[in-house]
Parts: C-alpha cells; structure tokens; sequence
C-alpha cells in the first residue's frame, strides 16, 4: 500500500482523492486544505484537516494548489526525508519549500469539477530528486490508468506553453468559428464533425501532414475573398495564422 | 431508385461514388472526368466516361470540381430541365452555367483519399431554386446517412472561413505545439489525449464556456512568462491571439 496525504481542494484535488479511494493498492489517508468547507465531501471517507501541523505519516505528499500558494505551503511542512511533490506545468521543482525530497506529479489535462475524469487519458510529467522517487511517481501513475513521462522542469514550462497553443488557443477558434455562425444565423452543430475529424486526424498524422487549406496552397484569391467576409477581429487572426502557415510550408517545402 | 451522374475525380468525387455505389434506393449510373485514368478504379462498377457529351439520364447531376472549373464545365452541359449541383463551399449557386435546375450540395468535411469516410459524419449543406429539388437532394443525404441543412449561399460562404478558423488554423496550432515540442525534445504523444479532450469538451458546452487558460484569467505574470519561452512568430500568435481571447469576455462578462 502507498499511503497518500494531498494538500488541496481545488479541481484536480477533487479528481486526485476521487480517483484514489477507488484505487487498490493506493492508501489516501488523509487530505489537508486551508478552509474545511471545500473538502466536506471527503467526511467519512478519509481523513479531513485544516491544521498543517496535524499531517499524519505517508509515503508521498502532493501539493495541490495554485501556482503562487506553492512555496508559502510547503514552506510550513516539517516532514523529514519524505517526498513532497507538486502538480503545476508551470512551476519550477524549486518552488517547493520543504525540507525533504521534492517531485513534480503534473497531469497534462484540462480539469473541470462538473465533468468525470479517466484517468487513462491523463498523462503524467514525472520528476524527482532521485530515481527512487521518480519510480514511486511512475507507480502511482501506473495505478491510475495513466501514462506517465520524465519531463525536467525546464521542458515542463515548454510544454506548458504548448498546451495553451492546442487548449486555449484552439478553444478560442472554436468560438471564433462559432461567432461566425451565430452573425449569420448558421447553426454551430454544422461545424462539430469537422472539429471532431480535425483533431482525429492527428491520431495517425504529423500536424505539419495534415495540414490542408488556402494558405498552403497560397490561393490568395481565396484568402482575399475570406477577408472581405470578416471583422476587424477574425481578419487579424485570419491574416497571422494565414502568414504563418505559408511561411511553415515555404521554409520545408 | 435514384439515378446519379458524378462529374469529377478528386477526393470527394472518390468517397461519393465509393459510398453511392454501396448505397441501396441510389443508382450510379455514370461517371464523367476529363482524364480518364482518374477515374479507372470505377471500371466494371458503372460506366465512365471522358466525353462530356455523352452523359446518360439521371435525376441528378453532380459537379465535384474545384472551384474554378464550375463555370467551364457546366456551360458544356446540355440538359434539359435536369438538377445539375455543385458541392462547394465557396462558390455561389450562380456559377452552375447550366440551363437546368440549379443547386448545391456541400459537405462539410475534410477529405483525404487515404482516409475512409463515414459520411454519417458529414453533414451536408443544401440548396435549390425549387421545394421539390430540394426534397431530393435531402432524401439523397438521408440515403448516406448525413445530417442536411438548408443554407443559402451568402451563409455558405461564412460558414466556408469558419471552417478555416475550427479546421485550418486549429491544425496549425497543433502544428505549433508539435514544434515546440520537437525543440524541447518532448514527445508530442504528451499533448494527444489534451487535444481530444478539448475538441470533446465542446459537444456540450458552448467554446464560450469552455475557455481556460491565463488569457481568460488576465494573468499577465504567466503570459509575460511564456512570451519569453517563445520564438518570433510563435509570440506573434499567442499575443493576438490572448488580446482576442481577453477582449471578448472583457465585452461579454
């Protein structure tokens, strides 16, 4: 059994201790977070605290919460030589204040409180001081269902930025997309398969492959009658993302 | 029965004729294309042909060629009183030269030759001078198993560069995370299951809804942050892409 105690109650916490009550093999003994209110739903599950002094003994503690909570956190735990990690894409292993043996344990996911979470399609950055704890980390991935990578803190930035690229910034094409629809009374629902096969596609294809469109073929007859049909907005990002892409292609054409 | 004549010979003629010779109540009577040796696989399956004025009767004719060779190849069409469609999403329903029934019939779909199609994954969009044309290019849809929806040109158009903003462009920001993925020796399977996560999210909730990420928080400290881990053009796009990102829910909060 790999005991457990995670210090949090945002929305990967609420997934985090969900997950591992129902994991065989993991021990969730305890969860910490600042106000009680936000764990309640724990009562009788496992054990609940608001006082940090009152950590009880685990293999491993992972810390919860937002990216600028972390170093005052863990700044206030006295547990020696034992490991404590944190879930941030963005914050370096540095951050963590304790004196014991630190690790990173950051799901690569989008989390939302309302929707359930598979485990299975979350994979983990793994890293750690020591090769004894990244093969912790590993088996604690391997009982959630999740792949998990050794990614150091410097790659993790990266790929943090790398997913507000394909998340965020996808996202928001898909509202822009949506707003057009919605300017010309066209029902969204029209566009979703698409959206769906776009993403599939990449499944089996490099991106730079599957590109298609306009821009690569620089039909610029096109690309002028697509900006006479938008505002100043969508013509601004057509005209970035449009130069970008002929600019991919004519650099490895 | 349904009697079909196809025009053309390129990805989307391919999967329509592959799917219409397959389909029960429709019968493909004949496929015309300028080169023959496109259109050989069709051999012993329905008749082809190379001479455009020899097409036999049907119910329908339609025309899948690229935009620019509407116009020519329609005015060489001598049909009486027949529904001759084009399947474009950016030409008006004016450039069939015809002297018949006009009509479109556009499907919203990528298409690669490669890539089997289920076109229970692509909705058509429909539209005709009459009722009655327009019963029969939905009946022939329902026949494949697609949605259909009655959308006129002008909406044709529109719905055409939002197809470029949630397939084109969304496949180039996969592209750009791929690319730093590959600059920071990261294996880009990392970022897959985030990727399909948030063309997931958007089946029930509204793109509005779904945004996260530091734009949507006006988190300029983590912004500023990842606009240093970034290069030139990559900058470029994540700073108007996150202006676009925090002046519309400025407006609409």
């Amino acid at each position: 059994m790999i005991k457990v105690v995670i210090l949090g109650g945002g929305n990967l916490a609420f997934h985090l201790t969900n997950t591992m009550l129902k994991t065989s093999s993991i021990n969730l003994v305890q969860v910490y977070n600042r106000s009680l209110s936000k764990i309640k739903y724990l009562k009788g599950k496992t054990l609940i605290t608001n006082n940090i002094d009152e950590l009880k003994d685990a293999d491993i503690y992972i810390v919860s919460v937002s990216d600028n909570a972390i170093s005052e956190l863990t700044s206030k735990l006295v547990l020696k030589n034992k490991l404590v990690v944190h879930t941030s894409g963005a914050a370096n292993i540095t951050e963590l204040q304790s004196n014991s043996r630190k690790g990173v344990f950051y799901p690569l996911q989008s989390f939302s409180k309302e929707k359930e979470i598979n485990f299975k399609e979350v994979p983990f950055c793994l890293e750690t001081e020591n090769k004894l704890d990244f093969k912790l980390l590993k088996k604690i991935s391997t009982l959630l269902g999740s792949n998990s990578y050794n990614i150091n803190s410097e790659q993790r930035k990266k790929l943090h930025v790398a997913a507000v690229f394909v998340n965020n910034f996808v996202n928001h094409l898909y509202y822009l997309g949506n707003e057009i629809c919605d300017e010309n009374n066209i029902p969204f629902e029209i566009l979703k398969p698409l959206i769906k096969e776009t993403s599939n596609k990449i499944i089996d294809l490099q991106p730079f492959d599957a590109q298609t469109g306009p821009a690569i073929r620089k039909d610029s007859k096109t690309i002028n009658k697509h900006l006479e049909l938008l505002n100043e907005n969508q013509q601004k990002i057509y005209s970035i993302l449009t130069k970008s892409i002929i600019e991919t292609y004519g650099k490895k054409l």
